[in-house]
């Protein structure tokens, strides 16, 4: 299906990433991608972490206005803790038809079910509580297999990196994987009425994730294009989406998305609240709130980002900033905790939203909503007293067995983003962290993927488990198709670069592969084990378009006298043949044998071969 | 001048950039750009460094043909340590007009100087050898100024930062300059040969430096795009420029752009000599290479990489790699060594070259032939025994008191980057290192300027003085002028964040401006203010292109009611205006007063105020 934008016909892009094919992994035929390489080069094939789901299998039928399939409920169901229940009736105001310019426009997804699921009463449908009972779940077998990729591969490499303490196993069994989530160190997010979802972990100890961020406005974006750049992000290497629609039809929106999202979707609920309230923070309540919850757990988000440790006496501390309050939902709830002198209602109710949490099992994402937005209020007394806040909560959510991770600055110069680690394990236990960027300078808007980028890899590899990326556009407008696809890759070659670093087992395949096929010159092989095979080949295509040109032993920038790798190849096979000369050679060198005599006998060795380095294969 | 690309006439592009002009300071009229700030706003205008020369000045005519002004002659002659010389005759093979397909083409540059300028004999004209005498140059000063940007504006800022060990000034004094000069920590790369060049410095005390990399090569490129690539370049920041040209006309292309470069002009002679000897490595004489030699000293090139760490015996340690050796130079040199089976010329050479680098105060840049070209080659023995021998060299040109700065990798995971540059330190004695990115992982082509910016950003942080950039096209083709802008200012945004890591006095300054200008809804100050106002603008634009939306309170991304600044702002103004009652608030949350009645006490006020938190500033 090509890339329709209408309002009634919704259109996504589909089918295989250039030189890849979908594989499926074990009894229970976990996706992940292959790439083959060209069979002359003897080589065996990469297969990597796949979240694009369905969309990337010719064999799948894809329509949007049906959803995919449910993946998981078989597994639910088997579990027997969960009962169906009459879906919440959507009410106007839910799609924010409240004023004269919300005229709707969104088509209702057309296979809403009439019948939800939760748990039994009494029962926790949370995979923290199935873990601390000791039960391993298909979802963490699931992740167990598809965070093992590759690394059977790996005999030969020697373990490398410096994790800071993190406990990165050799090979992940489903063991492991339950063993994270019971001491909170790992998430596995799935709602119940999410089925559609392939398990995935996000966790210290497992391969650094990332996440895109995608979703309407009051004054831009429409459901077609939130639904395209959903399945255009994931395509990519997006682990989780969130939708942060603002604007109108939320709900409705948000059905589309979720219905056909292979990956967890995250939202942030006191958005959609407030639209129920006319946009007026102070006419928030608990029972709006509630029920925006209620709503959005019944649809199947994932996890819930809660700004629930913006608490009254911190606002003060913030108001002093360059940039104030830059968080959505925390300056939401500033304004309301100033203008009802009142303690958070958010922190008030936690255990009660916590209730709701694992009746579903929806994660929390604990909001930071005191993050600073620049350079000069990074690490001030703000964030840091909403962080010890978080870790209180996050104690209080462990009690009840529910799944917690900790969202992270933010705007932080290099020599600060450290701290944020630190302090983050310290003060919540080690839950896991979900960090934006860190941006590590203010003065680059339209290049903000960038200076985000390099605040990502770093705290990526410090610690932190996953990374919301930041596209092109951030601070400056709504990004579109291209932002959202360099975004994704600018965060997928920092999360990358953090498991390289961290020493992560499965990291370096991939890179080795690509180098070797750089280095002999397999210029196909190089795009397709790219993060971004369509872009490497139209940049090589644009110096030297010819078809040739891709089996060339040289390329545009050097041309072909000046190629290092083609001289470097023949200083290899050099000294390849005259393996033994060089061993002699270089113990002359060390000074065991005649360092002269050594020379002149190698120099006469090259002439004899004709002077050519460079040897043909059939000699 | 607009961008003319004919074979005839040279376009570059010129202006001021947009929202900012130049102004001249001191009574060496050292340029800078002033950005502006909205009138209404009171904030001071913003100076920023400007490698931009003449360029971007709408008082100076540029002529591509007649080339710059000379700024240094008037100081290079009052020294009295200089003499005239007969320029070397412009051979045939100069142009690589050796062999059938060598055709000419570029016109040679109009104004070629028939006399040449060199060091008196037995004088030398270094810049250290200066500072070793105790004597400031006008060179110094005018560097002491530059450096100095914005550093009265910050008597209010607290020094913040981590330097490992950088002994960076409050203020940087022309007595400093000569000092970090003397010592060889930093360098003023100035041929005499190339008057018109802006001094700069290239030192771990001094801001961080980029390099922009342009040139042709055998299948792409002319001469009028690279002259105009140069412009370009360093209209967006680039503080000196390499001209790597290996292809045809290579002497003709490099007068152009070295008469035209208000920057140091680096080159790697050794693909010139290349070309003199018909593309064959073992070809390659002392005698050739010492004629390139005079040939690029005499046209004004103002640093030369010289692969002299390159060793014979280190050769056969990097035919075991993945990537083998992925500089051009070294692998020139890794050819010539095996073929004669003897030990390299540059290295045996080396104090002769040293003679001619002080006869026109030409600084070296100790090439890192042997650098990794994968992360499975990073820090290797190969790499690091190189390393060792450019410590060695570089202690042998310091005898000479001649400038010296050392190239880095290359292809480094996070977590081996510290030990480059601290092995760096400890074997060059703090010579400046300027590193080749380095890139973190392998497997993003067409995004190689962010796995490198990434790298980047945090070696300038650890101490590398010159950030050599990478661009989109690195591994796949030769870059366009889009690549070179988006190079460009992917390294000065690196450079940027190191300097703030680093803890450099001048550099938050634009950092706070932006993000007030942010934060008070100024967007036409946050495009000018931020390293490329144009693209910022055009992004805005894409979604809100009304010129109303440049003043809003608002953007695209959130629409006019989640905006966190507004709310923000709200807050912060009800907080100011009701000071006292806040501090008692926080008493209350202290403890030391009633909590209670301090939050319904509070609450009155709000409601009292109209229960709106913004409040008109005519109340």
């Amino acid at each position: 299906m090509a890339d329709i934008n209408s309002k009634f016909e919704i259109g996504v892009t589909t089918g295989p990433i250039r030189g890849s094919k979908k594989i499926h992994v074990g009894p229970l035929k976990v996706a992940m991608r292959q790439i083959n390489l060209e069979p002359s080069s003897g080589e065996a094939p990469v297969n990597v972490y796949d979240a694009s789901g369905p969309y990337t299998d010719p064999d799948t039928l894809i329509d949007i206005s049906a959803g995919l399939a449910e993946l998981r409920r078989p597994w639910q169901l088997a579990r027997g803790d969960i009962e169906q229940v009459t879906q919440r009736e959507v009410k106007p105001e839910d799609n924010g038809q409240l004023g004269p310019d919300r005229s709707g426009g969104v088509p209702a997804f057309p296979n809403v079910r009439k019948t939800v699921w939760k748990a039994k009463p009494g029962a926790n449908l949370s995979q923290m509580h199935y873990a601390r009972q000791g039960v391993i779940t298909p979802e963490m077998e699931y992740v167990a297999t598809r965070e093992n990729l590759g690394r059977e591969m790996l005999a030969e490499y020697i373990r490398d990196g410096h994790d800071f303490g993190a406990e990165i196993p050799d090979y992940v069994t489903p063991e492991f994987v339950r063993s994270e989530v019971a001491r909170g160190r790992a998430i596995i997010p799935s709602n119940v009425n999410h089925p559609e979802c392939e398990p995935m972990a996000i966790g210290r100890n497992f391969l650094v994730k990332i996440n895109a961020n995608i979703g309407n406005s009051a004054v831009a974006s429409d459901v077609a294009s939130e639904v395209d750049k959903m399945v255009w992000s994931i395509r990519w290497g997006a682990d989780t989406v969130m939708d942060l629609s603002t604007g109108r039809n939320i709900h409705d929106t948000r059905e589309w998305i979720v219905r056909n999202s292979p990956v967890p979707i995250g939202t942030v609920p006191i958005y959609q609240a407030l639209e129920k309230v006319g946009g007026v923070a102070e006419d928030l309540t608990w029972e709006v709130f509630r029920d925006t919850l209620i709503e959005q757990a019944e649809q199947g988000v994932d996890y819930f980002t809660i700004h629930a440790g913006v608490r009254l006496p911190y606002v003060p501390l913030a108001a002093k900033r360059v940039t104030g309050i830059v968080s959505r939902g925390g300056s939401i709830m500033a304004k309301w905790c100033l203008a009802h002198h009142k303690e958070s209602f958010l922190y008030e109710r936690f255990d009660e939203i916590t209730e709701i949490m694992k009746a579903y099992d929806i994660a929390y994402s604990l909001g930071d909503g005191l993050r600073p937005g620049s350079i000069a209020d990074a690490n001030d007394e703000a964030q840091f007293a909403e962080l010890y806040t978080l870790g209180e909560l996050t104690k209080r959510a462990w009690e009840q067995d529910v799944q917690v991770m900790i969202e992270g600055p933010g705007h932080v110069p290099m020599h600060k983003i450290k701290a944020n680690m630190d302090k983050q394990l310290e003060a919540c236990g080690e839950a896991p962290f979900y960090t934006l960027g860190p941006l590590v300078t203010d003065i680059a808007p339209g290049y903000d993927h960038i200076t985000s980028g390099i605040g990502a890899a770093m705290i990526g590899w410090f610690g932190t488990a996953m990374l919301c990326y930041v596209t092109p556009k951030e601070h400056l407008g709504l990004p579109d198709r291209d932002d959202v696809k360099v975004g994704v890759v600018t965060y997928k070659l920092a999360a990358h670069a953090a498991d390289l670093a961290k020493g992560h087992p499965a990291a370096q395949v991939r890179d080795n592969a690509l180098s070797k096929a750089r280095f002999e010159f397999r210029w196909r092989d190089q795009f397709n084990l790219s993060l971004d095979p369509d872009t490497a080949e139209q940049f090589h295509d644009q110096t030297l378009p010819a078809e040739g040109a891709k089996t060339a032993h040289f390329c545009s920038m050097c041309g072909p006298k000046f190629c290092s790798m083609k001289i470097s190849q023949e200083v290899r096979e050099f000294a390849a043949k005259q393996n033994a000369e060089i061993d002699s050679f270089i113990a002359a060198e060390d000074g065991t044998v005649d360092a002269e005599a050594g020379m002149a006998e190698m120099s006469e060795v090259f002439k004899e071969k004709g002077s050519e380095i460079y040897l043909p294969a059939a000699e």
